[in-house]
């Protein structure tokens, strides 16, 4: 062999060579494996042992990890072995605080449910503190569940938004206005006029947060007053949440005074000509999915909330053949008992097929699109949201599947939806930021919360004249 | 002060005075503390801070633990701080080694799934290994999440009681029989032979295993061999697990071979005047209901299985009023797609709200009960299981209720059905043996099972002829 001495600066020069896409490559913020990526994204939708590029809260590039380490190397990594790596779920309609009356009441009439017990304790304990409190303990539940956007519905905005803003999660906020009083306001005037404010405060202020009107829903706040919501909606260009076609008794109601539908009714009023968010849809007819379909107007689903009130079973898979953008919400946790929009996933999946009587209605695929791609679109933020997509913002969670109780797999949506749970999630990140790794909340102090969750059960357990339960 | 030499000599008489009640009292094997214990015995539903005492596999003392801790001294015993202590869950309906199809298909019509997938699967793989790995994995599931009897039928009945008596979990094992040719068997004859030997095999051989024969459906075994299955198993004593009034299908089927309803067919043939236990007892009318209450036939209701393969609702708040002993079943993985008796409870409360717009339809309380006493009366055992109470097998289980997601909690009934699910499971005893601790399960060498697991999936996947997924 003719050994010359240029032979290891060749070597040298090679191996620059070689090394030179990574030691050239950009140095992004984070990059986030997976043994499985699921991207939502009907362009790429799965990819075996990939991983997903972030920088500056946005995502960089998505593909199969040899390529991605070829090409860059972050700051940050986040292992993916035995681990799903998907986008972050999309909760499209609750009420966090309420999370402090979780399990309460249950199991009685809406009417005796609402007016002896929730009417009269939102009376009497809804307060900043209450919600700062109760917020905080919805958003240490989704964040430790996977949601990483969710739509609020709720009294003090201002101290939802603060909660949102420590602890990182995407929120739209609506601030709520209805004809009727409630707490901290006298009726329509009062509460509209603070939805404004608080629309026009937080507007720009936060990329994370989008504030939003709240009419609370057709048969509590007047023609007059709803119009007054599109106008002012319109000029501050914020989308719109709120209750829509939910029970039998709306319907009845609307059908009496209005001779139409809730939706015609609301459509009438010029509701569907702005990005709406309306939350349930249970009692529709075919004019009324038509309509919905046409305006681009999201339809949140609740169904465990639905089931629980005895409320009907929404037209779910009639609005998407019809191309309505439906999306899933868990509701308050005072009609749930929880905010785990895995439960959600998998009840939209079972409930439509024994509707139907048809085992092929909502398959696994459909449902989890429910909750993330067309949840993002439901609350039009499709955008920016829900896949996992170059130019989107980095919103993901991993969900360990190296459990005994998930074995064996054969196809991992059919896992996400059938068998995983929100207890399998380990990591939430939302624009880039790390809420939760290894299962553990980074953004939220959870002894101090806990402090103030028991405090605040104290005094609601007091007035239920219940006996101390334990904690 | 007047001091004699008597005084140190009375306080020592007096000391072992007031120790004597402790130092008298029989030492039993264990004691499981609960901050709350839920016996689901009806007299005394509910003890705040209580105790369960376990002596040679049965109970021999419920009540506060104050109380209990004066009279008993026990060798071992199980802290209750932040858990619920309840009887073991009762699944009365599975195919525990089908855990290994779990998730295999979807979302498919039920005759695709069955003979496009189910059956030739079966038919290719069912042997005893396959079992023996299909059943531990099961009964690993099962004590994972806190389920202490179950009610099986599947293939190689001997290798599932083998799995059952090596771990320690109660079952009734039904061996099936069918007029067509299954894994194993070229049709009745030899089926039925069988099954009577098992059964034989197995009576009194082990205190925690029933042996059953399992009619596999009344479209699937003629008149003359259901009325072979009542004399056989009534001369032995044994009882029967069968498929009944599942889907619209097997009705029409019924309907038009022998006019009427699949319930009054096999009642016509006796099986009604046996220890029968119903799986599915979703079509159903009026009459099969009342004829099903007088008989004390057990119906067990599979809401997830019903509403996943689009079978219909199961009239259950009418089978209730009018006496039935409904308990829960999950059906197999196949068509769940997991073992988590939680779920069906959830399922339950909140599928039979939603069918009859009724939101006090199946409250918490009852939803749980037929997971416990009613479930353990469905399947024949309601002197022995079902309540912590004395005299009755130590089947136990203790949830860990102090988690922040659980927060706050004012009725902990309610926080099981609608919070809680089977990953705050913590301890599972049966017959007093501790068969999981501190959420490990004690009585299956995991790292063999996952490695038995992963070779009979990796053959699967092949057939299938998937791309490997991973874990």
């Amino acid at each position: 062999m003719n050994r010359t001495p240029w032979r290891p600066l060749a070597a040298i020069a090679l191996a620059l060579t070689l090394a030179w896409p990574v030691l050239s490559a950009p140095a992004p913020d984070l990059v986030v494996y997976g043994d499985y990526v699921l991207t939502m994204d009907p362009e790429q939708p799965e990819i075996p042992d990939g991983a997903v590029v972030v920088d500056k809260g946005v995502i960089v590039a998505v593909g199969p990890r040899p390529e991605i380490d070829r090409r860059y190397v972050a700051a940050r990594s986040i292992d993916g072995a035995g681990r799903v790596l998907m986008p972050g779920l999309v909760n499209g309609h609750t009420h966090s605080a309420m999370t402090l009356f979780r399990g309460m009441v249950d199991d009685l009439d809406l009417m005796t449910w609402l007016n002896d017990y929730v009417f009269p304790m939102e009376g009497r304990f809804v307060d900043p503190a209450f919600i700062r409190a109760g917020s905080e303990l919805a958003c240490w539940e989704m964040i430790r569940g996977g949601t990483t956007t969710f739509v609020d519905m709720y009294f003090h905005p201002d101290e939802i938004a603060g909660v949102v803003q420590r602890c990182g999660l995407r929120a739209i906020i609506a601030a709520p206005h209805i004809d009727y009083p409630s707490p901290g306001f006298s009726g329509w005037d009062d509460s509209f006029a603070a939805a404004e404010d608080f629309v026009r405060r937080w507007q720009g202020r936060e990329p994370r947060i989008t504030p939003a009107f709240a009419p609370h829903a057709p048969y509590t706040v007047s023609p007059r007053h709803l119009r007054a919501t599109v106008e002012k909606a319109q000029a501050l260009g914020a989308p719109i949440s709120m209750h829509l076609a939910e029970a039998p008794a709306e319907s009845a109601y609307i059908a009496e005074h209005f001779d139409t539908t809730p939706v015609q009714h609301v459509a009438g009023l010029g509701m569907y000509r702005l990005p709406l968010i309306a939350a349930h849809m249970v009692q529709l007819d075919d004019r009324d999915i038509a309509l919905t379909a046409a305006a681009g107007v999201g339809a949140v689903h609740n169904p465990t909330s639905n089931m629980k009130l005895g409320a009907g079973i929404s037209p779910v898979p009639a609005m998407l053949a019809a191309g309505v953008k439906v999306g899933l919400g868990t509701d308050g946790a005072a009609s749930n008992n929880d905010l785990d929009l895995w439960e959600e996933v998998r009840m939209a999946a079972l409930l439509h097929k024994v509707d139907s009587g048809d085992p092929t209605a909502l398959p696994a695929g459909q449902a989890l699109a429910m909750a993330t791609r067309l949840g993002a679109a439901a609350i039009h933020m499709e955008d920016s949201i829900g896949q996992l997509k170059v130019g989107m913002q980095a919103d993901m969670i991993q969900l360990a599947v190296d459990k005994t109780r998930h074995q064996p797999i054969y196809d991992i949506t059919s896992h996400l939806v059938y068998v995983l749970d929100s207890t399998d999630v380990v990591t939430t990140i939302v624009a880039g930021e790390v809420l939760m790794r290894d299962g553990t909340v980074l953004t939220i102090d959870e002894a101090a919360l806990r402090k103030a969750v028991d405090g605040r059960r104290d005094e609601i357990r007091a007035v239920l004249g219940k006996k101390p339960e334990g904690e």
